[in-house]
């Protein structure tokens, strides 16, 4: 006899086929970053999740940092960390260890993805010229080897992504003479998204969304349109850390991106549940054009 | 707060992707006739199952014949049925029945599949020259207009296949002066499995597959090496009805499907059953060069 | 000794040459209906016309209806038929009588034209999700499952046309929920002329063209400028029945289609004759942009 | 009313319909010269039937001689003309001059079939590299700048033809080293026929085809099997000039062309009564894989 | 040890890098005549130039004109030669003689790239219909077979160029009723690089460039931008049979070539030096939108 | 006037010809390692060298490993280095440094070539499932994270090639079960060479070439056929640590590859010393059915 449970398990196959069917073919650009990169379960998650959505049809783009793994190297080899405005204060040997230590943190991911069955390739912006920078010099102040994107080449992610590859992005990238420097992964997932004019791009990150009450977790926004986004941040209910967040997302939205999320990746699966169910699981900001889908 | 249901679902989704990425690509030729037909439910579910299958990457053909709907309008026509040795004695009368209910139960099959949102095109053996037949004579007995396959053309199905549509065949043929005969529905789809080189070919039929003991149904055999079976027939174990069945699927593997499926076209999404857990649900008769595949 | 009827034979092959080369490419769309219907000898010579045309590198693609066939079988059924404007009543008996007539029809012209050793593809409405339909409600009336064309999808017309298929279409198209509809094939024919900018949409129809006397069939308006059908119309020189069928060409027209013909199609090869001559034989509605080109 | 003759044009085209179909997407190269070149009126008919033949479908390649005018500017030049076994002797100024007149020759037949039209493009062996010869020394001797073709490079036929090009070429080509020599231009038409594996080669020529009584033309042999020709040579019922003319033929045959024919140039249009008549109306020398096709 | 010169030799392909990034896939013109026809050594050094800027990832065209032989053979043919503005009157004969002539002249330039391992293939203006010209009439005079481009169509052109050959071409071309005329090399060109967009259009010239003291050899002027050179004009610094060679290359800067040279045809490889060094080796004439470029 | 120097220029461009000519469209695989890694101008001569070969039309793909780098941060690490048979014994430490260095240094690499104008991917055995290693036991002795090729996945470097990037290899890969391993970077090369049907596999090291005499650095043996390699060996002609490196080349040259060079990485610009002179500058061993090249 058939048991139980491998019917429930069709029941629920069937019922993922319009989530299927809506975003077929549809290029998600997955920002990944923050807890969810330390916990290797979460890890392995996000990738399984990745490389599903990469077999039913989607065209997913990785682009990660390095989480504490550069802290834990700069640590080592006994630099003072510095900061300003949230910036790593990068010079040359710090410089050096974010590239190593980046390149290595992709290659784990890539191998995971492969070792998963999905066919993957590690890219800095470096690679192929996908992105050219400029020094990123905060209120005039120089903070070393931070760069912001100041072009986007996307021939080789159209490449890898029409080849049927999963592309892995470092955010590494060189300005016009080919000095290295850090960049944000933050904003390289904002540019690469508007420049491959992705569907979406979820950021995986610490928080379960935008709150309406900052106090209150429950009290997460499951959509938000642009100007409704715009006209919390005026009014002062999106407030602090927030606000740089959102302000990236609107840019994206801004900039032809159809929907960005922000997703908590500390919820396993939390990709999938944001995909395959009409239950939102943290913020979407969404183009004006767009219309609302969950059911709250 | 994420609710369990969701969670168990991600669960789910992902226990899929071996199977979704082991049958990537993968050519499905079902044939679907018998009682799942009749029951509206279970054939919508077929359809759901063979439309999901393709939205995962598989490439499903579909061979149907007309159930009982064809009996029905004969003897609504007042003609009276003759078969011999199972064949349908076909007169001018009858074929013109035949291929107007065909042509009918195809549309219907195509229209659920697009108004789930897949691409469908239905054609018979007819369209694009797909098959060409000879006169059917058993035993040099003249049954009318009954024809077997004697020649495959896949063009037609290699460019709906290559441009993404999911090919819906019934069983009307021409001959090489272009007079139309019927044609049996599990012969097509063993000749059209075997012309696309397909990886699998399913039939949904009214049993549940092939027993060991022919008295009791809990004794399905899950898997069968071709010559495991053939010596079964030889041993007189598999009897009656099953031998032209099973003497079917020997000669489909023996000219290069790789596995051939006795499925219980009655359990709902049989189908998937089959494809998403290493559970058998029938019976799989298998090419020598294969591997043993379920866990009994 | 070369014979003369051979000599005569390659001096019109020669004459063909310069028609050949000014329809190169060129897509035809060919309504096909009524008498033309009823005569097998005529139904061969259409047929014929059109695969010959195939040959000489045009493309053409034929959309019928039933003729009296529906009428015949509905009359069968015990059906008492009902109009309404022209248009027949159909309840859900009619509509399966006409969706399996018109589906035996359609595989009745590809069979022959697959006999001549051309490729065709019978679709109806339904395949590949070419035509979406609505509920024809004509002043206000509901007369059944009677549908108009909202939408085209010339994407499997496309494939098929580009893999050297000829398309044959039948007038059956479903709604958003799959509902399916009987369809004006004349309309079908117009729909599917404008979405693929047709160069020609021919209508063999059982008239001998345009009058510019209604009750002399030898007034035969060869070309008629697309002001100049609506002035007649305004001017009540054409009437009746006619009107209706001279307004279908008037949006074909204005739609983008170049040249809408009214052909006799009790006339064997009137195609051919319409193609390789220049002396018209019926009537043509030209775009307001085209130029004259009968040789009157 | 629809004219007499138009029906019979009609009738005609029809006709022609099965031999379309019969040789759509053959390659047939024509071998031009002799008689044929200097009547301007067979000229013209001879590029009227190429062209025709490239619109219904077939891929027609010219090769063609200078016929009498390489002798006229010869003779102009104050050249003494020398022949050695039929090959012209070719000193340098014999060259410059075989060069100019077969380059204009070509010339003209592009710009005649462009005239009708059609997309032609003149190379010589040269061009593309499309022939490597060796210099000719029959017998020993040095009879000047005479090659033999020694290899075919079909690249630029390949390309031309399948960017819808009529190639027309003359039969000047050079050796390893860039030097340049005339060449004998059935010797060039058998092999590019046989380096394209064309379908057919016609050679259109000043008889009518090979005779069984050498005394009269009437005996004109419709088809000959390769073994039968070889046969009547060494029976010596074919001799004289015939013979090197057929041992190219079979020479031609037995490197892979399907059919090779002996047709009489200065019958108008002889091209077209071989393609569409079944009545041989020259030697057909065929394969011995071939069928017989003409009914006598 | 390694010698010295090949050190040098390194040294030197390193330094070419940069120019063959510069104008890699770059559409080069090149017009080809004069003194430079003339010398034997000469012009293998412009075809082994043009081989190897192909061979480097540019893509040139060549056009070239007949140089002294058309006159030379004119001459012999007892005909009086008549020049009229410039333009070479001709009558039946010379243009016979002049398609003769230039056919032979692109056959040896073809036949010397081919020795180099190069793909030509050489074509006047009539093969695959790449020029339609008019009669030219200069002042209302009647020069006979003369004619000036008024359509190009570059899908020849294009084929060859995508296909991997150089095309090198010939100034005759014929007019819609297909008569031959004789066409200016130098209208040609300009024609030709503007129907491709060419990125450089290179004069082969027997000057140094333009003067600015038209009797100073050493004052060629490096660079001018279009309106500086239309500026001399005006002031009468350009004068004289420089007037219309300006004109001409004022022309297809106009329409949108963006860069012609007028270069030194009598300098070896001038051409390699105007495309490997930034110090200028005649005349450049800019679009305004262009760059100066040349180091002076 | 034009400077001696220029003219100079374009006279090796043109020596240059018949080398671009003759190595066009070439795989060359360059190992890149040891000496020439360490100074920093001799790095960007062979990325110069490179970039040069892809943009006259060869394809390089270049493998690197780490030269010093990794004994310099293995002992920063305060890890002690050993070594078994030549291989660094990994353990899992070492493996991460190792990791890290050779993600860093490629990103150098590829960031070079992208500055020279060229695209460049950086990539290691994992991306793609490049190569697929097995844990390496030498003489049974388990020395750590130290794995050796058995499967090559070429899918990625024909995708990168043939998109015209210059692959840029470094030499981790995992073994089935997704755990990274350091490979042998001459190993990488040979395997890639050999997967690829390399035309050349050129290695860029620290000796002069295969020395005739071992102690006299002026024997270098400028072509060896594989053959006599193999009996140099056998004679102890070839000894020391010059046998493994003689046994890849061989080992490639029996797979595959037409000729392995061992080159001097300490001579600038060695590798187009090799490429553009017929003076060897290392030893070359070649398949036994290649022609010897060098003029000595």
């Amino acid at each position: 006899m058939v048991k139980q449970s491998d019917l429930d398990k069709t029941k629920i196959l069937i019922e993922a086929l319009p989530y299927i069917q809506r975003f077929n073919g549809n290029i998600i650009v997955v920002k990944y970053g923050g807890s969810a990169m330390k916990d290797e379960e979460l890890q392995y998650h996000v990738i399984e999740d990745i490389v599903l959505l990469k077999l039913v049809g989607m065209r997913p783009i990785i682009v990660h940092g390095g989480g504490k793994e550069i802290s834990r190297w700069v640590a080592k080899a006994g630099i003072e960390p510095h900061f300003y405005n949230g910036l790593r204060v990068t010079d040359e040997d710090t410089l050096e260890i974010a590239k190593m230590v980046l390149g290595k943190v992709n290659s784990d991911l890539v191998s995971m993805a492969e070792a998963m069955g999905a066919n993957a390739v590690g890219i800095s912006g470096i690679d192929g010229g996908l992105l050219t920078v400029e020094k990123n010099m905060p209120d005039g102040k120089d903070i070393g080897y931070v760069g912001e994107v100041s072009k986007v080449n996307i021939k080789v992610l159209h490449d890898l992504v029409s080849n049927d590859f999963i592309p892995v992005i470092y955010p590494i990238a060189a300005d016009e003479e080919g000095q290295a420097y850090n960049v944000n992964a933050d904003h390289v997932a904002s540019a690469v998204a508007e420049a491959v004019h992705a569907d979406k791009l979820a950021y995986l990150s610490d928080i379960r969304g935008v709150y309406r009450d900052p106090d209150d977790p429950e009290s997460v926004i499951s959509e938000l349109f642009a100007d409704e986004a715009a006209q919390l941040i005026d009014d002062g209910l999106i407030s602090g850390g927030m606000v740089p967040k959102v302000e990236n997302c609107l840019d994206a939205v801004k900039n032809g991106v159809r929907r960005v999320h922000i997703l908590d990746g500390r919820v396993p699966h939390s990709l999938l549940l944001e995909i395959f169910t009409n239950r939102g699981v943290g913020t979407a900001i969404l183009s004006d054009t767009e219309e609302r889908y969950y059911q709250e």
